[in-house]
């Protein structure tokens, strides 16, 4: 049994949809970050960086297995199951790339955007644009990605489009007017949206925790 | 064999680290980002996110394969070598998480700070401040993992060292006075400097490219 510590959160959304496209069977504990929840000391065993999502696979041979970084829970899962990332050859690298690309390139940017941009109260005109001009950037990757390849992994949907699905959906809804054409733009960005939101399981995913 | 493009900065002696700890042979192909060599067409073949390092293994089986992003990498080469990164269970998966950790946190975190506290000519108070509270929260979950185990993936000398190495090592010579203290008391991230800075492959990799 997988115990499941997230938020309503795109980091927290990956391991929902990788969840649930597995339908492994998940225990669901909300850890609310907003009420500081993730520094509780039983949390923080499990994830001593304070961040959703963890999980603890309590079945894992060798005993219960506490695993943070959703890249690592992602291909964690993936390599259990044998679905959704290659196990070897060019696939294999293609997505754990892309994986890598969202985990240390987009969601830290689009995240430090978004707290500049939209969340901040004090406003710091050198620090939007610098994180603006960075999404931009990452926006221009992405559509010239998806431009000649289906899915961010080559023509498998994979665990690296489970992992930028949630932060793009996120940028959709609330960065549009921050962003102005630069995200209205992105046709193949659009469509790739539309392909990965219609799956069941990531319309299931993307609402975990209610 | 390995062609090899890199840069004299944390990311590129991550893998110019491991290539060393293999003996893999490589051929080196600096790209100065200083210059924007970066964007020139033929480097955005291989990496189209337009950073370094990145690599093509010219004898992949299926034909060359081109890869970006250091994590993807350094997983890439242990698993064509079998070395440094446990093939499955705990191991794996403890280097894997903190391999995340650093490539999402720690790379991303530091960057700024060292752009917002060190090179830029504006300074910017709430970003710095903003910066240095995560260097400082992200200095202390690392503390922590090393004083209760003498590797970030536990008992062995991994992936998830190289990749932390060259930034704290960066952040020794260079954050020390943006830091004050709390860089210099923790003892456990000292004790893993040395441990790790005294490999000969660790030491050759940190000259690469000359
Ligand atoms: N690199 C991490 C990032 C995780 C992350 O930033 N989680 C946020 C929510 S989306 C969080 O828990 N923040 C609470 C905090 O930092 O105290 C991952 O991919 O898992
Ligand atoms: N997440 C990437 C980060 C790579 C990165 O930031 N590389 C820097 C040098 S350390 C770079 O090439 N910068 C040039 C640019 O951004 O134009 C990785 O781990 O490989």
């Amino acid at each position: 049994m997988i115990e499941f510590y997230t938020w309503k959160t795109p980091n927290g959304r990956k391991v929902a949809i990788m969840l649930e496209e597995l339908g492994e069977p998940y225990r669901l504990h909300p850890v609310d970050i907003s009420k500081e929840e993730q520094f509780a000391p039983g949390f923080l065993a499990v994830s001593p960086n304070n961040k959703i999502p963890a999980i603890v696979d309590t079945g894992a041979p060798g005993g219960p297995l506490p695993i943070f970084e959703s890249g690592a829970i992602l291909t964690y899962l993936a390599e259990k199951r044998g679905r959704f990332l290659a196990a070897t050859g060019a696939e294999r690298f293609k997505t754990l790339e892309w994986l890598y690309w969202q985990v240390g390139g987009l969601g830290p940017m689009f995240g430090q955007f978004g707290f500049f941009a939209l969340m901040s109260k004090k406003k710091v005109p050198p620090a939007i644009d610098r994180f603006r001009t960075e999404v931009e950037r990452l926006l221009g990757v992405l559509e010239g990605r998806l431009s000649t390849s289906p899915y961010l992994g080559g023509e498998h949907y994979t665990i690296a489009d489970m992992a930028t699905f949630p932060w793009m959906a996120a940028a959709m809804e609330r960065m549009q007017p921050a962003l102005g054409d630069s995200l209205a733009q992105k046709t193949a960005i659009h469509d790739w949206l539309a392909r990965v939101g219609d799956r069941p399981a990531v319309k299931a995913g993307m609402k975990i925790p209610a």
